[in-house]
């Protein structure tokens, strides 16, 4: 390692975790890092509970400040400093400060962790003033700021994915009549049918109107600020605010103007020491793929956990650690969310998923009780699973009140480890009355999808 | 299968489970229970909600009675029916009704689900009025009849395993002032330092007085109703009402009588189709051993959700089913249970079981928040692992408020796929600030260990 050091580009969940651990790593080499907005550190999962109110200020969301990084871990984090150009020929990276000319900078190591960018359809109103599209800390801050200027009354969200679901439940909390609208028939992506209908219901008794198969196709309003969402149902939905989560895509830029593979997904291709396909540059976290451990194939799963363990595998080999560990072992697509008191959890693939990565797959579905039957306060837990015709478990979706956010991680062990749901029947799950019923639900979906295949 | 068909010994957990199991596996073969008690299907582990008035009646924990298995499964289950003694040669099984005489009852293939009985220690004055030693559904209708005539308005608690924890929080719920008086260092068994310390917090913050290292060594009473507690410490602790909870053994008497080989943990010797030494007499739960997994030892682990597993794996076997699923894959040793606020469990192997097995084991201890560090109401868990010198995953212990009961399957789930440290590192779990930090406590731990090994 020469005496430029590590540069990382992007400074939140991937690019400080690669910081981090390269700290740990190589005690002396200097590390950079490039943060293209004023923030770093935070955590952008957090901003539908400030919505709510129930986290009383997104500065709360920020775990540490550059000074941080800088005095008690020898990184200099720079703010508002923009990755413009990247030369890998060159070792080079160009940056601007905010305000500045741009400048060289070089590198020995380099690791991507631009993230991910929310799309927003390209619909007729989308300038509109009230019309937020939620990523970044400062989306969030500029969607505060709008609820305690603008006092709306009516808010819709387009699209049920994780932070749709949110968002909706967040403006209920704030006293605002919401809306829901998504084009699909699904929730979260991928969980529909009966987990679908349970989600729908929670969010229907919370107060939030909900449709599927409604796609909104434009906004209007008066003076610059939006005050409807229209939709190919013909609806005219009344908006003082609107949230767009219908999906995000890889920030690559960037690495494809320096050249850097990406894969089908549009994200950038790395190997399991998070390497690119240009020398000394490594990718981590919402900008590149990663190996799905289920269908074998390299897919674009942009969230905050397994960004953190990417960062870790790239910090570590960008700061020349050879430790056999620093590889990234890959996801299985695990996820869950709160809906008011709902949990809906998935991991693995979903029957459709399954089917197109080519396994011979079914599902089963059933329900169960989170406590044992006579003791209060229990409830019904739904769950689907999904095998292949040798029963080998390739995913799992959970819906329930309680016991369902951390059940959901037994399916993703073993789906981890490979185990056939005759496996999973078999394990041997912790009981005591208030927690679960003798027979676990988790062993119950596993007994009924062993007995179907 | 000729027509005298199976007889199972025994109508509790696991004994209705080879019923049930048997019947699926073949409908019309003749199938009689006998159960020596009034009591059949019941959750003996519901005992301590209804002693804290969180469950109305004994009544409540029984889920189905006689006829129900008789008119719906044709079931023929004899309550009070007493086995006196087994003749294998013979395949005959003396029992007697009560009040009436012994009578022999042929069988082509027998069941051996006869339990556990607790221990009472044989100390001076364990014949007072008061002095209950909990197991069976009678046992806790005797408690609730001498709670509301006697109206005790102190309690001691002798033994801190998870029926004694259990049962100090029923009592304070009742408004008796508690003692807890533990011989060893530990609760559960094994859960020592400082998950020991926690739980012991939690007693007393909820009003038990709680002594470790402390043994009862009399009980003593006026009128023949018991008064007070001896302990080897000089102490009188004031007891109207006595838990006795220091143990359990196998009830093997007619077995060891028969020649069935046990042991030497004491309960019968089963195979993996729970066949005992005896052609054609199976044993199932608490009267028999395990394979413990991570020792691969066979242990005697008398607990309910193993008993419904080898009732299951005993009843198809019994019934001539030759699935090659009808065999039980043995324990990891996962338990939990709830004390006031806090969760406490446990899976896998202790440090020193582990030592004791012959691996060469070390332990790794930490503390990791239950939420994200933003999210209101989170909590610190505690979780120690144990693992041998080449990383593998060896036992693990947790303590918390709040999302340990299933955490903890996940370290049974990878004990089960025998996973090492660094594999549990790189699970993917899920992650929503409500149920998790980024990295959860789980991982955390798992990366912990790895450093250090």
């Amino acid at each position: 390692m020469g005496k430029e050091g590590l540069v990382i580009v992007g400074g939140v969940a991937a690019g400080l975790a690669a910081a981090m651990e390269a700290r740990r790593a190589a005690p002396d080499l200097p590390v950079t890092v490039f943060e293209r907005t004023g923030d770093i550190s935070y955590g952008a999962c957090g901003l539908p509970y400030v919505v709510a109110g129930l986290i009383p200020s997104a500065d709360k969301l920020v775990l540490h400040k550059p000074e941080y990084f800088r005095e008690r871990h020898q990184i200099e984090v720079r703010t508002d400093c923009e990755a413009l150009e990247l030369l890998p020929s060159k070792s080079v990276v160009r940056v601007r400060d905010a305000g500045g000319e741009g400048r060289e900078v070089g590198y020995d190591s380099l690791v991507l962790a631009t993230g991910a960018a929310a799309v927003c359809p390209p619909l007729p109103g989308r300038e509109l003033e009230g019309v937020f599209v939620l990523r970044h800390l400062r989306d969030g801050r500029r969607l505060l700021r709008f609820l305690e200027e603008a006092r709306p009354r009516t808010a819709v969200v387009v699209g049920a994915g994780y932070i749709g679901l949110e968002m909706a439940e967040a403006f209920v909390a704030r006293g605002l009549r919401t809306t829901l609208v998504e084009s699909s028939d699904a929730v979260m992506g991928a969980l529909g049918g009966r987990a679908r209908d349970r989600v729908a219901e929670e969010l229907r008794a919370g107060g939030v109107e909900v449709t599927f198969g409604e796609r909104a196709t434009a906004f209007e309003g008066a003076a610059g600020r939006v005050a409807r969402v229209l939709t190919d149902a013909g609806r005219a939905l009344e908006a003082d605010v609107v949230s767009v989560g219908v999906g995000v895509r890889p920030e690559v830029a960037m690495a494809v103007a320096a050249g850097i593979e990406v894969g089908e997904s549009g994200a950038v291709v790395t190997d399991e020491r998070q390497r690119t396909s240009a020398p000394g540059v490594y990718a981590a976290g919402d900008c590149c793929e990663v190996l799905h451990r289920v269908s074998g194939r390299r897919v674009w799963h942009p969230l905050g956990q397994p960004a953190v363990r990417q960062g870790w595998v790239a910090g570590a080999n960008a700061a020349g650690a050879s430790s056999p560990e620093a590889r990234y072992a890959g996801v299985v697509g695990t996820n869950v969310v709160k809906v008011f008191g709902l949990e809906a959890a998935r991991t693995g693939l979903s029957l459709e998923e399954a089917r197109e990565a080519g396994f011979d797959a079914s599902e089963t579905e059933g329900e169960s009780h989170s406590r044992a039957g006579y003791y209060p306060g229990g409830s019904e837990i739904y769950t689907r699973l999904v095998a292949d015709a040798r029963g080998r478990l390739l995913g799992a979706q959970m819906v329930g009140r309680e016991g369902v956010a951390h059940r959901v991680d037994v399916y993703a062990a073993a789906l981890h480890a490979g185990l056939r749901v005759e496996e999973v029947e078999r394990l041997d799950l912790a009981y005591a009355p208030p927690f679960a019923p003798t027979i676990d639900p988790i062993i119950r979906a596993a007994h009924k999808a062993r007995k179907k295949g």
